[in-house]
């Protein structure tokens, strides 16, 4: 238990330092001295710097596909078959996740292209399998006419951007709290695909 | 004017490298073999790897504000005081400059955060006044009736975070061509900020 509460610890500060500096310019040592600990001492909980960061975009990326999991669910349960609702719940899901940690989620988000290969290729799937999420909704809105007709993969890739850039600039203390951004991200996405 | 494109063809081969791996993972080194030189023999082109960064996320900037200055004074032309024409136009002109030099827009848009602090905030003041042009054409279409009643400071960054988008999948050699993608790019912007 002590031993999972400072693994967690260390994952904690090396997404505020991956989030803030990047992974590249962030060495193992700057997350021991952040911790007030020597470089060494921190090789007992981690085998490498890229250990941690595979910890961290393994987790949100489980974040986000659990929390999409039940955005669907609840969405099906309101409104059945209803494309805009499903992708509105989606992408207040997405933003939700985003906004609870934004410093491992924006390590997702920015610093996955970091990993090594094999964890790289692995993400990419998981990746691929979210974003199909969203375009599998997309697509139904388009064919029953709730949606404007347009590219679904271009809609996809701009609707993804559009609540990433989130990462770049939400500050738990700033002007607006996670509920009214998540208000208004549902809405300019929903508005984005809209059928005019 | 061999020494200008000397000095262009570092910038290119940095671009290109900052952008596949990023900056703090790439070095002089790393642009040097690349160019097949020796490190040292980049030195009598360059001062420092952030003087490479500077050039390259100075000049993209400027392109984007060159084509930003020419697509509000067309959009002008064409229907003057018209807040949907106008964003159209600097939406337009953004993706150009994205997909006309994805490699240096790429840079601009993911590694300004590294330069150093003199530099990044020369940038950060030029792209708040950038971001302003987009924000002003909000503000402009929702005092008129044309735009949704929204957050204008979160209707900018999430467009121009959609827009951004691009330099992370843009493949000159891809499904769509550039002026295909912008078009793409134009509607869902201003669906995405349309009064219904």
């Amino acid at each position: 238990m002590v031993e999972i509460s400072r693994r967690r610890a260390i994952e904690d500060v090396a997404s505020d330092l991956f989030r803030e500096r990047g992974y590249a310019a962030t060495s193992i040592r700057d997350i021991a001295r952040a911790m007030s600990l020597q470089g060494a001492s921190l090789y007992a909980h981690v085998a490498s710097k890229e250990d941690v960061l595979w910890a961290i975009v393994d987790r949100a990326a489980g974040r986000f596909e659990v929390a999409a999991d039940g955005a669907e669910r609840d969405a099906e349960t309101r409104r059945p078959g209803d494309p805009a609702e499903a992708l509105g719940a989606l992408t207040r899901a997405h933003v939700d996740v985003l906004t609870s940690d934004v410093d491992a989620a924006g390590v997702f988000v920015h610093e996955w292209r970091s990993l090594d290969p094999g964890h790289r290729d692995a993400i990419l799937s998981r990746r691929d399998a979210y974003q199909a999420r969203f375009q599998r909704r997309i697509e139904d809105g388009i064919a029953v006419g709730a949606f404007a007709m347009t590219d679904p993969a271009i809609a996809t890739s701009t609707l993804l951007s559009a609540i990433n850039g989130i990462a770049a600039w939400y500050d738990p203390n700033g002007r607006l709290p996670a509920n009214r951004i998540a208000d208004h991200l549902v809405e300019l996405s929903l508005r984005m695909v809209a059928n005019p």
